[in-house]
């Protein structure tokens, strides 16, 4: 895509193609968003993108991105301090969060164990979570990763050094999900859904 | 989507998700990449942005955007200044750079007639591109706007006030689009593009 006729908007197409997901051609309408846009728009936006890096801080307990020292969710009086989720990053973490059904507080690895990628147990806030299962009253150690052959092997590693120190460590129900086609569902999540079936009560209570 | 535990986050998020095309999702997504980026990347993206609004420049010939108070294309002693394509905005024009078949200079209009959208003819810049007619010796407007009615609107109206200033006013052809399956497309495209049908020849050159 030519936009070498203006140096100054090839190079925030350039800057702005850098990201995630974002091709040329996007860039190109979003900086030519930006060009027509208020200039206290264009400000607010710079100035927003720069404070994530230059004021956004790392709680000290569970390691999730916050704008003080410890997290509000840490910090927060009204969360059980003894329940702890275990999650990748902290996008896992909003999406736990935006359920409404968890009260506890969590621990955020910064990944999953795997070898293919060169990411080993000393590159994720493991010994941190052991540390802090050691030195704290666990009620329950809740592992929140993803469903697959890394989040399989992270969920061994924690539950091998923590089943002695936790006195229970849980994860996320597995099955059909809500809303979803069975067969559309792949044969390995149908068949252990058959396998762990549930109660009819226990899904929509007693309704006779 | 609840980020409200960071603020800092939160207006990244809320900021981002003010660009066209970007949801809260896909703006937590590109927040997060830039928490994890390297400082001097952040700092550069926000730079380039806010170079889009202080340094910009409109050209004062054509009104496209500019780097200089003349664009380069302007600016380019190799454009013939006498060949003036109509464009409705400058994703257009470099659409058309890119096809890298033009050698003549642009008109950035801003836009079409639209009385829908209220917009009228004084909110272009047409009186600029008559004035530019009638004030240069022109050889040629060819006009690159959108096949909608606006589009066409727009056409009659500036076919009607510069029909006798310019010797040749012509529009972009109308057709069959290169690799396009003739089923998916529409019917008036069809009929048209078999009314006005080229010669062989003029599509393939004397193959005999």
């Amino acid at each position: 895509m030519l936009t070498s006729y203006s140096k100054i908007l090839e190079t925030a197409v350039n800057e702005i193609a850098k990201l995630p997901g974002i091709g040329r051609r996007t860039a190109l309408r979003l900086a030519l968003h930006l060009v027509n846009a208020e200039t206290v728009e264009v400000e607010t936006l710079a100035h927003a993108l720069t404070e994530l890096k230059s004021s956004l801080k790392i709680c000290k307990y569970c390691f999730a991105i916050s704008d003080h020292d410890v997290c509000e969710i840490c910090a927060n009086p009204k969360r059980n301090p003894n329940i702890i989720c275990v999650v990748q990053d902290i996008r896992d973490m909003i999406a736990v969060e935006n359920t409404n059904q968890y009260s506890g507080v969590y621990h955020v690895l910064g990944g999953v164990i795997s070898p293919v990628d060169g990411i080993g147990p000393g590159q994720l806030k493991l010994q941190e979570l052991f540390h802090r299962i050691e030195n704290h009253p666990v009620e329950e150690v809740i592992l929140a990763l993803p469903s697959t052959a890394e989040g399989d092997t992270t969920n061994f590693y924690i539950y091998k050094h923590c089943a002695e120190k936790a006195p229970k460590i849980s994860l996320l129900a597995r099955g059909v999900g809500v809303g979803e086609e069975l067969e559309y569902i792949n044969e390995v999540t149908l068949g252990r859904s058959l396998i762990t079936r549930i109660s009819f009560e226990s899904q929509y209570g007693s309704v006779l």
